[in-house]
């Protein structure tokens, strides 16, 4: 439970599981274990009671870079929280391998890369290097589901 | 054979391998195994032939989220198809693990997964929860190629 | 160092680490190495002083396709650089996997296999069928990082 020490430390809650937007079905898993790893789907920010955090909008529109970072940050803590109902405990998480960070761009916006910053700053600070370190890609999209402006998927090495 | 029985009971059948358009030279795999693992590069929809299935263009365009949803579906086959030639046998994929649905979006279009769910409604029907639920992102695209409205990638977990 | 023979026999040269931009922070691995797998994180092409190669821009827009595939094929040296940094030998990677290959697209532009082919083309040419054959995506991006016109990720497995 040291991971979950340090969120608490830090004044971080993780939030309930998401609730979907009316009219929409989302038939498949947050976290999908197999053997030592974990799979984890997209993720985006939410708010302590599960429903999306704001703002939305695009990121270099309506929505700041440092909107962006901190909707990242809470896209790092959905993250965790799908992660603990999956394993119990956020230590089994014993390495970070694999990032793919979406932003929801207007036109003209390309410094993605800043935005996704504030996912991998939380899990280096919570996992430190050795475990926190992942290979990233902080890209572009024409939309995110919602109209949010930032989603995250990732794969970690996980304690069986 | 379990999976084709259940395919061939709801009437469906799986494409020929996909013909690239003329001028189009795909040099890749569409399914890479190494170990317990297959990794499945991106498909599209596809008529029985091989060909392209129509409609092309963008979802909230040109193309409905029914046809969109419809895409996604096609999609899934051309998936079991290329794992079939691959496998031998489709009961081999014990473990769908990553879904990477990409949708060819028009301005404005924002409920992506009502797209994907066309893939994964089919796969969680012919493969049931245990070994059929999957981590999944479903995101929007500026373009796919051919204009195709969507294109899925996934890694799935076999019986070597 | 077979590799490396060739890429000397055909002239080519990896570039020097990545330099960012001047206020960009890129906090991840280039590569991430777990058991016997390396996750590669989003490369551009590079000069071989390791900055940004020219020209930055969409494709079918500011930058054609033949210059699209001339990036694609310098973003696999960028690749094989990151390799040979953390593995110490090129060799020791024995199977692409996973390819998921950005193109910055500017409207209507979509023949994206054509440009990701400067990449599978040098690997193939460099690693041949057996070890070399991956499972790709090659789609279109609202933008990438900097503007570059071409981003590739992917997963290889190696030699431990």
């Amino acid at each position: 439970m040291e991971i979950e020490k340090r969120l608490e430390a830090m004044g971080l809650a993780l939030p309930e599981p998401m609730q979907a937007p009316s009219g929409m079905r989302l038939p498949f898993a947050n976290v999908r274990v197999w053997g030592d790893r974990a799979y984890i789907a997209g993720h985006v920010a939410q708010n302590p009671d599960g429903t999306l955090a704001a703002p939305q909008g695009k990121v270099g529109g309506a929505v700041t870079v440092e909107q962006g970072y901190a909707s990242a940050r809470l896209t790092a803590l959905s993250i965790l929280g799908s992660l603990k109902r999956e394993l119990g405990d956020l230590d089994r998480v014993v390495g970070w391998l694999r990032v793919l960070g979406m932003v929801n761009v207007a036109p003209g916006f390309n410094t993605t890369p800043n935005v996704v910053n504030g996912f991998s700053d939380l899990i280096l600070e919570l996992y430190g290097e050795a475990a926190g370190r992942h290979a990233r890609s902080a890209v572009g999209m024409a939309v995110l589901p919602f109209e949010m402006p930032v989603e995250i998927e990732a794969e970690v090495a996980i304690r069986e």
